[in-house]
This record gives structure tokens, C-alpha cells and sequence, in this order.
């Protein structure tokens, strides 16, 4: 069981300001997420593209910001569960909560903040009879670690940047790529496509177009498929098949927490400070809804900071918390570290 | 007549951001401010330190984060009425507002935004009998363009950050640059103490302590100042007294505008929109106050993002904005400027 003060779903970038805030009021966080990296939309979805919104960033790449919010968390050295879905919840006695995700890892604290964005981003997977069957035995959905294709045959369908940057990272390190693809274009960053082209010329790259994965056949694992040209069936034998047509998020068991929902999104009480119809619940960031919400990510940021001083007087209802600025006081993480302005000094001239 | 759509008092940090955030709705923006220069508390209480809890910088000194902002709103080309405050509001039949300073200038806008953080920020005066006779005619609390002092013979009083780095600075360009304080001992950065020590060493700055300028003389213009340092008497002939003590920061006229005031706050209407009782009046940033508020810098950049949806919809009542994230849509500048993430392609490989 993981223990912990403030449990946050979600580690996009409003889940991870979070863990800076509570840091600030001596709370540790842990975030769940059901991708394998955190960052939210903003690294999963366009990590390379700039945001010109962020306060005090005339331009930012998304996946950038992500960077330097994780560096700014560090000394709070907040706790991952990544790769798993948060699945069920379960109050206690005492009025804490345990959340269990879809691979049966629990955690308990008293506080939940549900930074959960526009869901749990769930891959979308081609229609093929079989293909749950393989799913971890050679289909992967996601790319985890790159290591896992190190000298072993790989499949990759789709045609977008995923499809394109997979195939060229993976063409260094597998055996063999193939890249399937439905359409003869690709819709993408043009550095991607042309590196595409290059490493198809120099034959690093197998390409098959127009086309697609129809079957997958193996025992306990995938040993091949069969791609349709047009008329012709091609049958490859390869050891991962790897469809990238995208993800799309789902509030998915979120939903069935007894939590008020509107438009696919979580009421929250604006007026206060961000906490759904169930005490000791928050919603913060894209999955929360309130009269004139915005989805942005300085929303979230401000949403996050109000939502950790009402956590704290949860947690301490007979402490009186008073704000101190960092400028002032400083940041003391929890390994130790300590970062402060430096002071003022009272000297005689003479 | 200054005319724009949003006139915004209090040029700090908020107030920046929300020029930004109208630019965006295609909505323009004027800001007052009584200090010489933008950036608010920041840029005039502690310019050189860090700040820790702005999103996505682990670290930025606040004078980095005012520059990042002016860079930021630079193609949203916002004017400035900077060194005056506003002081009286009249609302128009129309529902529009006429805000005029302490100098008599006017402005004309159907939104004002008050972002005046703790208030506008006046000098603190020595306790000298005929000194109100000589503001601005030798007599200044406030510097806003070294070029005055070229050449000439300055009295600077006080013994922090500010005095120190003026004089540093003056001992450059003035004929002479005295430096008067009560004590022997100085307070603020290591380095400006050290330096003023060091010029002090090579005659170019005169040091005066313990001592205090205890009169002014003058016809229209100030020509000498009388020091005591214990029992002596210093008479000193001068061209420009300016005593830096400090500013304090004071809601002044804005408290007798017919706002809801509390704890010398502006009380806003928090589940919505950042507006006062006043339609068409928002305050935003420091300057608030609501169940839950915290003086932060990036709940202001929140508030003032939510009050020019707002103010657009009170401006457009028929239109309906529909939000579009800056990445997707760029960013296009009143000076004709255009910023945009590089557009993905759509290309065959063959
Ligand atoms: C193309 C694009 C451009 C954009 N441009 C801008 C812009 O310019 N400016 C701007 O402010 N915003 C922009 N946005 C929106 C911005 O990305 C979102 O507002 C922001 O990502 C919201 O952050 P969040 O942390 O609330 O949620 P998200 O970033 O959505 O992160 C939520 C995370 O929660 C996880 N999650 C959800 N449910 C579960 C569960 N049950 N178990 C485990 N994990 C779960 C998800 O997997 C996800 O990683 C853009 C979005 C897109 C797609
Ligand atoms: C030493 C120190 C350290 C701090 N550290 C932090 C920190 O680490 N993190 C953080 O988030 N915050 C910190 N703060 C607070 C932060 O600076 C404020 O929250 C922020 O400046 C508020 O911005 P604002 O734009 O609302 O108001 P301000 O920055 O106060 O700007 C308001 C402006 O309005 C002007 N004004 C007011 N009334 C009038 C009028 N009638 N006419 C003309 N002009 C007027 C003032 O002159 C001023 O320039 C710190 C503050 C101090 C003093």
C-alpha cells in the first residue's frame, strides 16, 4: 500500500504544480497516471509545439513546460504510479481514501485531487478479431521503454507523428521496421516525414503503403501478421506489432465515483476551493467544470494552489496556516535541499 | 482623451498579463500606473530576487519575470500612462468610465480592470518643514530618468537597496553624489554595500553617517541642504535632494470610488468573473479579496485571464468567443506580428 498526504490522478501539468504547492505546506503528493510519462496532454499530445499563454513565457514548447515543472517538483520528490489507470476508490473509516488502479496497486490518503485532464488517455485500437489476445504478448499500444525492440522484428501502423518518430527511433535500434500505413501520405512535422523518406531510400525503414494490418497470428505470443496491399496479402513474420492511430481520453471509471459530473466533467465548488460534492474529493485542471471555466493550464495552476490550503486545513483543522512568499522564506524540500534569495546584509561604510 | 477597450490601473504583474489575455480577444488595453516603470511590487520592492512558485520556473528573479511579461504583450502594443495616479472615475451615460490622474490626464473605456495590488505605491518623506515646496523642483522620492542628474550635485538619503544603487549608479553620471544616512550601517545586497565602499574609497561618492538633512534651501528652485551629523552642521550647495525611504503602498481615491471594500481589499465576485459591485468594474491581482484568496502572482494571472472573457462578453454582448488554445490558433500581434507553431505537413513517402 502507498501512503501519502495529498493523492493526485492525473500528472499533467496541473497534477504536477500540485505537488509544488502541498510541498510549500510540508504535504507529500503522489500522481497516478495511466501513460507512461508524465506531462498530461501536453506530452503526450504536442510535446514539440509551442504554447504562447503561459505567464511569463513569451513562447514555451508543451514539452518543455512539462520539463521544467518536474524540475521546479523535485526537491518535493513526489511519488509515480505511471502506467496504470486509477480504477476504483473505496472511503475509510476515518474518512481517507484508498484508490486502486487496474492493475490492483493501492493507495491510500486522506486527500484526492483529480487532476485527470480530459480523462485517462486510453489508446485507439484497430479492429482486428484477435488482437486482445496478444495484447502484451507482442502488441503494445504504447511504447514503454524502446529497449524492450532491441534486435526484434517491429510492425508500426498509423500515419502520424507517433507512427513517423517511432519508426525512426526504432530503426536504430531493432532489426527490422516496418511502417503500415493506410494512406500514401503522412501528416506530420516535415523533419519527420523527409527522415522518414531517407531512411526508406537507404532501406532502414521497410515501408508498406497503401495498406493495412488485417490479422495477427501467434501461440502465447505474437509471431506475425498479414498486411492487405490492395488485392495482395502480405504475411511478415515479426515480433511486435505496434499500432499508433492515437489515444483518446476517457473519464472512464472516474465517472462512477459518485462524483457530479456535467459535459464530461467534474462540479466543483468554485467559490472556495475546487472540492467536489464529496469531501475530501477535489477536481482541478481540464477535468473540472464550474461557471466559467476555462481549460487552461494556468487555470490549473491557480486551481491547484487554492485546492492545497483547503487541503491542508482538512488535513490540520486546528492549524492556522499563514502564507509566507517563497521569495521570503525560501523552498526546503523534502530531501533536504534548501533554495533561498540571498539576504541583505547590515554593514557599516566607513 | 486616451481611449482603449480595457484601461487597466496598476501596470504589476497582473495587470500585464491581462493585456495579454484581452490581445487575445482582439481587445486593447492602456495602463496606469503611479510608479515611473511597469512590473508593479516586483519591479520595485525586489526586482533582484527570486521568486520560486511561478509555474514552470523553478527560479526567476521578479525583475526577469516583469521583462518576460513586456516581452510577452510587446504585440499587443498596450500604452502606458506611467508616474501617475489614478484618481477620480465618472461614469458615462453610456456605462462607459472617464479615469483621470493626478496630473489631469484622461482616459476613456467602457472596462476599467483595477489591478492596483496593495495600492498605489508613494514615497515616504523625511519630516522637513518647506520640503513640499521643492517636489520636483530639486526635490525627488522617485527617480525616473538619470539623465536629469547629469552634471549636477545630488544629495541622496536613506540607507537601503535603493540608496545604495542610485548612488552607485549617480556617481557615474552626476558632478557630485552625496550619500546621507542615519545610521553607520547599511542594509541590502553584499555587493551594492561593497561597492559604495569601494567608491567611497576613490572620492566618488561622499559619505555623510550618522547624519540626517534636517532643512532645504532654495528660491524657486532647491540650490543647498542643511546636514546634522551629531552636533555639527552641514551646509551643502545642491542641485537635487532625493530621499529614498521606501514606498508604501496606499489604495488611496480608488477606496472612494463606490467599491465594496474589505481588509483594504476590493471585494469581487469570485464565482465568476473578478467583478466588483460596479458592472464594468473588475479588480484583479493583489488588489482583490474573496473567500479563499491568496496575494499571489499566479492567482492574479487566473483572475485576469477570467475577467477578459468577461469584459469581452460585456463589450460583445452578441458575440459568442469560442476559446482556442494559442498553440493551435498562434498569436496575431496589433502590430501586425504573427507567431504560429510550425504547421504539421501532409506528404507522401514513397
Ligand atoms: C493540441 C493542443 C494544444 C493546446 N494548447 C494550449 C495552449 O496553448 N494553452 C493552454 O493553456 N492549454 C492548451 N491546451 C490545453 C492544455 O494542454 C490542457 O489545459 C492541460 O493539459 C490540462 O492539464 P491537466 O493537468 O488538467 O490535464 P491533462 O494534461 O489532460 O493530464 C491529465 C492526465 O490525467 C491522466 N488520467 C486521467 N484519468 C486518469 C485515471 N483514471 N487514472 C490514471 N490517469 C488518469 C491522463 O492520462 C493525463 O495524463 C492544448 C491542448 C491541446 C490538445
Ligand atoms: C518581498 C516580496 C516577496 C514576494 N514574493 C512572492 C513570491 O515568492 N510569490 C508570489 O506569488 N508573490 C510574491 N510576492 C507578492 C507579489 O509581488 C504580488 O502578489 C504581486 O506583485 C501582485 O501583483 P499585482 O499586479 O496584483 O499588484 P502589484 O505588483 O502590487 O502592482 C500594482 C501596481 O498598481 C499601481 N497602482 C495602485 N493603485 C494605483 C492608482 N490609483 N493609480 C496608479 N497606479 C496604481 C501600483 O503603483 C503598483 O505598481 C512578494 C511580494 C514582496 C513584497
Amino acid at each position: 500500500m502507498i501512503k501519502t498526504d495529498i493523492l493526485i490522478i492525473g500528472a499533467g501539468p496541473t497534477g504536477l504544480f500540485a505537488v509544488f504547492e502541498a510541498g510549500l505546506l510540508k504535504l507529500k503528493c503522489h500522481l497516478i497516471d495511466a501513460l507512461p510519462q508524465p506531462g498530461g496532454q501536453c506530452a503526450e499530445i504536442y510535446p514539440k509545439k509551442p504554447i504562447y499563454d503561459i505567464p511569463g513565457f513569451p513562447e514555451v514548447l508543451a514539452g518543455d513546460l512539462v520539463d521544467n515543472l518536474l524540475e521546479q517538483i523535485k526537491p518535493f520528490d513526489p511519488g509515480f504510479t505511471l502506467g496504470e489507470r486509477a480504477q476504483d476508490i473505496e472511503k475509510q473509516d476515518d474518512g481517507s481514501f484508498i484508490v486502486t488502479t487496474n492493475k490492483r496497486t493501492k493507495h491510500h490518503a486522506p486527500i484526492i485531487a483529480i487532476a485527470g485532464g480530459l480523462g485517462s488517455f486510453e489508446p485507439r485500437k484497430p479492429m482486428i478479431d484477435n488482437l486482445k489476445a496478444f495484447e502484451d504478448k507482442g502488441v503494445e499500444y504504447i511504447i514503454r521503454d524502446p529497449e524492450v525492440y532491441r534486435n526484434k522484428k517491429v510492425v508500426i501502423a498509423g500515419g502520424g507523428d507517433s507512427a513517423l518518430d517511432w519508426s525512426i527511433f526504432l530503426s536504430d535500434v531493432a532489426n527490422e521496421v516496418t511502417l503500415v500505413h493506410r494512406r500514401n501520405e503522412f501528416r506530420g512535422a516535415l523533419d519527420s516525414v523527409e527522415k522518414v523518406q531517407e531512411l526508406k531510400n537507404l532501406g532502414k525503414i521497410n515501408l508498406i503503403t497503401p495498406a493495412e494490418v488485417i490479422e495477427v497470428q501467434g501461440e502465447d505470443k505474437l509471431t506475425g501478421v498479414t498486411i492487405k496491399r490492395g488485392e495482395e496479402k502480405i504475411n511478415l513474420s515479426v515480433d511486435h506489432f505496434i499500432p499508433l492511430f492515437g489515444l483518446s481520453p476517457k473519464l472512464g471509471p472516474i465517472a462512477d465515483w459518485g462524483l457530479e459530473i456535467e459535459k464530461n466533467a467534474i462540479k466543483v465548488d468554485n467559490t472556495l476551493d475546487y472540492q467536489t460534492n464529496i469531501p475530501g474529493i477535489y477536481a482541478i485542471g481540464d477535468v473540472n467544470t464550474y461557471p466559467g471555466k476555462l481549460k487552461l493550464i494556468l487555470c490549473g495552476f491557480h486551481e491547484a494552489t487554492l485546492m492545497c490550503q483547503s487541503a491542508y486545513q482538512r488535513i490540520f483543522p486546528d492549524k492556522r496556516y499563514v502564507m509566507k512568499y517563497t521569495t521570503v522564506s525560501g523552498i526546503d524540500g523534502f530531501d533536504g535541499s534548501r533554495k533561498e534569495a540571498e539576504k541583505a546584509v547590515v554593514k557599516a561604510i566607513q
